[in-house]
């Protein structure tokens, strides 16, 4: 008995996630909520939270493994990006990112402007070395694949890209899907307008033949061209794609299904007695299938390649998706994915910097 | 009684559309089935088949409206389109083309491979004086908009585009949605990865600048970027896309009404028994929803920008979907979409090319 006490005491290690708490559109409520609510399945997390504590901390129920400090300022979503995180040090989202800078923190999460969490954790927390375009990662489901969900990435950080970024992209998206997922040899596609190694335009051309290379050398595993069509049903467990074009997919599916979802209850609602009873029958049903493609359950847009985990979870999410977006961090934090990518990169230093010539 | 069939005999213009007999995957039975259902719709339309005629001929029904022409080689879809209707000249794709070209048809029709039909397009019946990218255009689904449909352009006839061609797509996406679908003032909305007007990398910002300009000199009807999100809610009657991300776009929402379709279809067959009565009751609102979404009710992917009409239907399409690509084909002869657009890029000339540089 004794002994087991003592062991658990040695295996946990704790870590510090900051929290920018004024971020997102129902904020600070939303925020606090989730941090309560990841609080419970994560007890080896302390998360210090940065806001305006004359609303923050009426809101909080219980204050353990809760840290709150004060931060006059907050940065709304329409709020110029790099300006503001360059200018406004007082804001929570900039106070949040600088506490890892600084090292009182170990990560970094938001739900609030997309650039500027991308800017602060860019100038801020700072890029790998040897890494030259950190970007944004997401989760994304997978229907009848070997795995339930893939990786995607960039899905908008860089609107332009370089054919070496989506090689990068390859590297750190398969980090992610192998020491995150564990996902065995997690299959790399890149997101093309055509299966054909010679489709696309000379980016995307460019970008096979370093991948190709990459592959050879075994540093991921490259399948060859994936098209947006396909990504659904599982075609890769890592979708490299440029910012414009991954950004453009990500959306269009997200619109699909949320027009297609709502049709269907349209039809239900102003259909025949005959549609309307099948329609309340299928409804729980229905409500699991929508569930299923809700990104949201597998937390949120992750910025890859920079020096601490940093996760973004969107505007408009609720206290379960912030609760997934904050265990999606511990995750990132136990198996120590900074510092895998760290490694990797430092040893393998020539081989990606020639990629970039 | 004489009065009006002399009336009506003055009023029928005949047009010919050469058809490619031998394109798609279950070419030449659809394209023949396809072909007679048209006819029915069609009397002022006369169609020259090009195919191998000891496949083609046992198809036909009846040969009112059909005249046939030997061709003694097909291509096959993955045939490399430049090469092929440079060389390939006996093809019953370049001949369908050829036709056009030298006068004896007015309109090109193929499910064949869509490179080839491109090439075709621009090589053989040639870009209007003026235009300087033909590129795909097709019509997508619109719920709640103003119309049940808008057109998208480009959808990947060109990888790569110079914010000059974005500008052209506009003009004659606005063509097509004026003088086709008799939108009234259609609103022109350019793809972008955010709505502000300085989104988007390099190509799209100079677009957004060209395409207000042109708004400004009421060539078109400009309300700025939308993103793929937003699309099949009808945010915009033609929605101007670079051939990369509109394609990506595009597939993305095939790929992910499919998907959920399928998924909708599992669950309810292998649900409870709640679930699949629900199924059963449900059955025939999903199949009218499941049409909705299908793009090919509304004919095939036009080329646009090029000297006639030409359209592309799927290589999966069915007699239906050829018919309706056909019908699209005698509106675009009868309105004379190609002479309006010749004649406005003839007058604003001018205009246009100093757009180009």
């Amino acid at each position: 008995m004794v002994k087991l006490k003592k062991k658990k005491k040695e295996a946990i290690k704790m870590y510090k996630i900051a929290v920018d708490a004024m971020g997102g559109d129902h904020a600070p409520e939303t925020v606090v909520a989730g941090v309560e609510k990841a609080r419970e399945q994560l007890p080896n997390v302390e998360f210090i939270l940065y806001g305006d504590l004359a609303k923050v901390k009426p809101l909080i129920q219980d204050l353990r493994q809760i840290e709150l400090v004060q931060a006059d300022d907050a940065l709304g979503m329409a709020d110029e990006p790099v300006k503001s995180v360059r200018t406004r040090k007082q804001s929570s989202l900039v106070m949040a990112a600088t506490a890892v800078k600084t090292g009182e923190a170990d990560a970094f999460f938001s739900a609030g402007n997309t650039g500027a969490v991308l800017a602060a954790a860019i100038f801020l927390i700072g890029r790998i070395k040897g890494i030259s375009r950190p970007a944004l990662m997401t989760l994304m489901p997978a229907m009848g694949g070997l795995h339930d969900a893939f990786v995607m990435m960039d899905m908008g950080a860089n609107a332009e890209n370089r054919a070496s970024h989506l090689y990068e992209y390859g590297i750190l998206g398969s980090f992610y899907a192998h020491d995150i997922l564990q996902y065995e040899n997690p299959r790399v596609g890149l997101l093309n307008n055509g299966t054909e190694p010679d489709k696309g335009d000379s980016v995307h051309k460019e970008a096979h033949v370093l991948l190709q290379n990459g592959s050879d050398a075994k540093y991921l595993n490259f399948i060859g061209n994936v098209e947006s069509s396909e990504l659904l049903q599982g075609a890769a467990d890592v979708v490299v794609a440029d910012g414009f074009s991954g950004n453009a997919a990500l959306k269009a599916t997200e619109g699909t299904a949320k027009t297609l979802m709502k049709m269907l209850k349209n039809m239900i609602k102003q259909g025949n007695l005959r549609t309307k009873l099948g329609g309340l029958l299928l409804l729980p049903a229905l409500k699991n299938l929508g569930e299923k493609f809700n990104p949201e359950q597998y937390g949120g847009a992750v910025v890859l390649g920079v020096k601490a985990p940093v996760v973004k979870a969107h505007g408009s999410a609720g206290p379960d998706a912030i609760a997934a977006a904050l265990g999606q961090i511990e995750k990132m934090l136990t198996i120590n994915l900074t510092g895998n990518v760290q490694s990797f990169v430092a040893e393998h230093q020539n081989d990606l910097t020639s990629q970039q010539n």
